[in-house]
This record gives structure tokens, sequence and C-alpha cells, in this order.
């Protein structure tokens, strides 16, 4: 998709506000609605530049768009998408910028009516931030955003989504919804429970002796935790898993504090900061 | 202590090279003579203004000394302390900035010259990065330094180490040796163990699926592996009843995943962004 006449960003938080900013600001699409529940988060939305008009009627929002997406928690998705389907044109293009894709895609596999077309996406792009006015143009430049295809995508609906997320900057990656789930259990939902559980083990009385290791390696705890509750929740046997390698990992270290192991340490830690240097950057 | 004449910095990399450049920029200090092994190190100490001097005999660089700073790793700063208590003038002060402090100052109980004027620091900045070349001549400003008075610490010892790091923007808060240790095992160690831990679950062919979320949350594991062993080791039962309450939280997110009971997940994020919020900034 480059420069679509209308479209329609269903939440208008910190993802779907981004989005409308960056379709503005590269002239992507003439008009850009906003619907959602809060008139002050709309109101906000289109202060911001983010949107053009807004509207907490749904089927009205989508009326006319040519594009719609749905950046909304993750449970709300699948009903707001089916609602989406039953009140826009027959050639709109639908996605969504959910964290979790398998769930969503199961959902959606026997209601959607027939014709719809729906390509799920997760943009790998936010904070522990929430709302319009964090919003930034340039939040999915230079990241990836992953598209998932199912058996019954249809190659031009996929096509048009892969432009739509490249025309905001992003680095578009395709893979099944399943292997997308299974990998950002141990890439995000993973670090986000191990992060929670380590600012939970820190009583509050240390306050003044926390410095930067402790902030960033617990930073992603400030997030909403409802939010995070339905994540985790849809990822729920892929993230198990990943926290039983992770307390795989943890017994190993807790082996060779006890045992004074100053081999088996270093090697830890030397393991670590290999696959840290390799991935983070 | 404000305005020495001589400052000598045992060990000039990131903390040391701070230090120099701190004081040179502050004009607190006459002379700031470097003392290191490495002498390519040492170069680039006095090549980015970090100190006037450098030297790789230690008895001859602090010879003149009002004040000796060891900024060297942790298990190295005991034998060092030593030395520099046999070659320096009777009145110089001597303080360091390693990451524990019990088994330093017990190292040292015993067999300083009766007379020696040692009272142990730690400056709670630092990086994963090392080196001169990272050094920042604000890298204490506005952050807490722990100086860790014992029975014998003298009251005017106490105050000239605590005028030190004040000179140099710091916020100085006193603590017993064992105290800090304790809350540094939870608000440093243990962080940088779980970081590790988390990094080395991540299997490298997700790197194109890692976001700033697991890059925050793992970024202190790119840390010197070597120093951070000597620094677990030397914290190895705190750090070890630390693990076992992080492995305690862990385990309650595993009951709570595998009943899938919402309210428990809901309740544990809650508390962790509340101690996040609380804590962090």
């Amino acid at each position: 998709m480059l420069r679509a006449n209308t479209v329609t960003i269903v939440g208008a938080g910190l993802i779907g506000g981004s989005i409308g900013l960056a379709l503005k600001q590269r002239k992507l699409a003439a008009h850009v609605i906003g619907v959602g529940r809060q008139a002050a988060s709309l109101r906000q939305a289109k202060q911001g530049g983010a949107v053009d008009q807004t509207t907490t009627d749904l089927a009205k929002g989508v009326r006319r768009a040519d594009l719609v997406v749905v950046c909304t928690p993750v449970d709300t998705i699948a009903p707001l998408v089916r609602q989406v389907a039953a009140a826009c044109p027959p050639r709109c293009l639908i996605t969504d910028a959910g964290s979790t894709k398998a769930p969503l895609v199961e959902q959606l596999k026997a209601d959607l009516p027939s014709g719809a077309r729906f390509v799920a996406s997760h943009p790998l792009a936010g904070s522990e931030q929430r709302g319009p006015e964090h919003a930034q143009a340039d939040l999915f430049q230079n990241r990836v955003t992953v598209v998932t295809p199912t058996r019954s995508t249809r190659a031009q609906d996929l096509n048009e989504v892969t432009r739509f997320w490249q025309a905001l900057g992003a680095e578009v990656i395709r893979m099944s919804p399943e292997a997308h789930d299974r990998a950002l259990a141990r890439t995000s939902h993973l670090p986000h429970l191990a992060a929670a559980a380590i600012a939970s083990a820190t009583p509050r009385r240390y306050a003044p002796l926390v410095a930067s290791g402790w902030r960033d390696t617990t930073r992603v705890a400030a997030g909403d935790p409802e939010l995070w509750r339905q994540i985790m929740q849809s990822n729920r046997e892929e993230l198990l898993a990943s926290l039983e390698v992770l307390q795989d990992e943890l017994a190993a270290w807790h082996t060779a504090l006890e045992q004074d192991d100053s081999r088996k340490l270093l090697q830890l830690l030397a393991k670590a900061k290999r696959t840290r240097d390799a991935l983070g950057n």
C-alpha cells in the first residue's frame, strides 16, 4: 500500500497514534480516521496530528476505509476485526498490531465473512509508555514488523500489508503465527516476565542503591499490567516453555555459586556476553 | 577533600579515568597521577586529559600522593591497597571504587600498617563499557557513592573521603560493608546475573526478533565477564540468597501460568510495576 485514500486506526494509543503520524508525515493517506472508546484519547490523537477525524462509532469509522489497522489490547483484537469486517467495504484490507498471533488467527479462522481481507501483523516497536501523547512518526523506522500469513492468506493481501509497513519505514519479516509466538516468547515475553520478577525481588528500602543496571534490567516492568497479562496469557504455553529454560539457566548459576566454581561462573558470564554482543546493539 | 595537591589513581579505566577528568575539570587537584600496568591504557588516559603523569611503578606513583584511589578489579584491590599503604606518605588518604566491600575490609583489617588511612568506597556509576576512552567527567554527578566505614575508621578520614566524592558531584551514603553488600546483591549483582541468564536463554536465530525490551533487559550482560566473576564471587553468599528470592518469584509466575490464573498474573505484573515505578526513574 502506498497512498491509500482512507486509513482507519482502531485504538489511537502509542502504536495507533504513531501509525497515524507516520501516514500523515509521509503523505501516504488522504484521510486518517481514529476510532476509539475514549473521547479524551481521540481528542489528544487529533490534536497531536495523528488523525484527521475521530469517532467512537466503529461502523461509521470504517465505512469508507481502504485499510483498517486494529491497534488495541490483544484480547480485543479478534472481536474488533470481526466488527470491522462486517462494516467496511468489501475491498478494504484489515491488519492489526498485536503482540501475539496464533490465538488471533485461530479465533478469526472460522468466522470472518468469506472474502474478508485480513492479514495479522506485529510491529516490534513500543515501550513501557502508553497513549497517543507518546506517539512518534518514526516509531517503525528501521524496526522489524512481523507479518504472519496463514495458508488461506492471499498473496495480494500479504503483499499489500507488507508494503504498508514498509511505507512506514519498517523492515518486514514473514513468519507463521506459531513461529512468531514461539520466538517472541523468548525475545519479548520472557524478558518482560523476568524484569517484573527482578523488580519485585527488590525491597523498597534499597531505592537509593539502585543504579543504571537495575533500571535497564527492569525498565519494561513499568509497562501496563493488564496489557501484559493479556499478552502473556495469550502465549501461555510458549511462555511457560521459555520460563523453564530460564529456570534451568538460573539453576546452573545457583550450582556454580554454591560450589564457588570460578571457572563455571566465568563460562556462564562469557556465554551470556557472546549472545548479548551478537544480538544486541 | 577539596583541593588536594596530588591525587594518584591506580587503574585508569572507565572509573579511574572519570575520576581524573572530574578532578581536572573541577580544579580539585594540582597533579593527577595515573598508575597502571598497561602502558597503552595509561597513554590513552593521559591523552584524554584524565591524568597529568603516568607510571607503571606503583611505589613511585604514590610517593607524594595526598589521596590515592584504587580503581581496579575487585580481587586486586586489597593487595594494591597494602602496597599503596607501604609506599605512600603517612598522611595520605586511601580509598577505592570496588563493587563489593565486606571481603575487602575483612582482608585489610589485619594487615594494614597501623595508622594507614583507608576508607572503602563504591561509586554506583559505570556501565557495560570499559577503558579510559569511555571516561566522563560527570560520571559521578548526581549519582550515589556508598562509603563503608568500620569500627576502626577515624571520623576525620571518613569525612575527608566523603568530601572527596561530594566534590566530584556524588551524593554520599554511609553504610556498613555488610549492609552494602547485602543491598547491592539485590540492586546490582542479581540483575546482572538475571540479565546474563536471559541473554543465554535466547537462541541466536532469534536475532532479528529482538527489540528494545530484550536489549534493555540484557544490556548489563555485555559487561566484562572476568570483572563480574570477581564481583559475584566476592559477594557469593548474599548473591545466592538473592538468587533464591528470584527463583521463588519465578516459581510463583510458573504456577500462575500453568494454572492460567488471570488474577494472579495481573497481581504479579501490578506488584512489579509498583516497585519499578517507585524505584526507577
